[in-house]
């Protein structure tokens, strides 16, 4: 039994978001308290703009969009491994920077995890494979399928780490991270 | 004596910017035919912002507001050379990206020019240093003083480089760039 008064619960919709010059991962999930579910998960397909100035007039437009329809609380966002060369690192930092306007200018703030910190949010381990996180994801998130693109549930990995970590945050001080969200959690995890 | 039928010269205004992740130079001249002014011109300080978060956010900020202000008819930006490390890059491009999605946003057109090309524009040396640029601008755009940061004669010096790419791709086809501009035109020359 916890010592702490009960509060009711607010509810927040977190929109996270995968980054890429050629697609970018989207996840929305809504949450209350401890427990969360999936709204919309996608890809904006970028491969079929001609042109770098064209593709960040979709990012900019598409993230835009979303944020209206949805209206998130905050946006998560997968930071990038700096393992590629100066000009692709250019240009996917250009395509977070429309990505990041488009919540900067709505006042929503951002939060950005490491692909390692997501992985181990949401497996427990830092090392996960894009197809563990997605088959962990289909089992937290009750998901029907994957999708083919699996940027969209990388997406819901890093609102769903925001999530974690945000909670952690504010009604848990310093946690050991997924592994004792289990553990202080059995009934959230679907066998 | 030119055999072009006379038209009546359009103004436009444009916006020259020089990205920064801790200045943020920026210019505005007014053209009309082969005229051209200077409106205004300055640097957006970002040292001062704790925060990469918050450098983007006032990036969006400022340029947005200098797009309502002045309400540009082009943008143009100068291309970064790609010297730097990885990480450095992507926060260049995220300042870039942020600062892009003000106009894209308000559907205003972006074109890039490298610094070798905005610094054969404006003085006719590729590798002109930028006190060599500056003073060319003085010149050229009749500025009593420098300004203490000289992001912002870049920022000018990108402006009127588009300024005559954009005059020579519409009315005078292929061109040997600033020099033979200066052939064609003695009296637009400021001694």
């Amino acid at each position: 039994m916890s010592k702490e008064p009960k509060k009711e619960a607010k509810e927040k919709i977190i929109l996270g978001i995968d980054p890429g010059t050629n697609l970018m991962g989207y996840g929305l999930i809504r949450t209350s308290g401890k427990n969360y579910e999936v709204i919309q998960y996608g890809v904006i397909q970028l491969k079929k703009y001609a042109g770098h100035e064209l593709k960040l007039k979709k990012i900019f437009e598409r993230v835009s969009g979303i944020i209206e329809e949805f209206i998130p609380d905050s946006v998560a966002l997968e930071a990038p491994f700096y393992g590629a060369n100066v000009q692709s690192m250019l240009k996917l930092g250009r395509a977070q920077g429309v990505a990041m306007a488009a919540a900067l200018s709505r006042e929503i703030p951002i939060t950005e995890y490491s692909p390692k910190k997501v992985k181990q949010s949401v497996t427990g381990n830092g090392n996960a494979s894009k197809e563990q996180v997605a088959a962990m994801l289909q089992t937290l998130l009750n998901l029907k399928e994957l999708p083919k693109h699996l940027d969209a549930t990388d997406a819901l990995a890093v609102a769903i780490c925001h999530h974690f970590h945000e909670g952690r945050v504010q009604t848990r001080g310093r946690s050991q991270g997924w592994k004792s969200f289990i553990e202080e959690n059995p009934g959230r995890v679907k066998k």
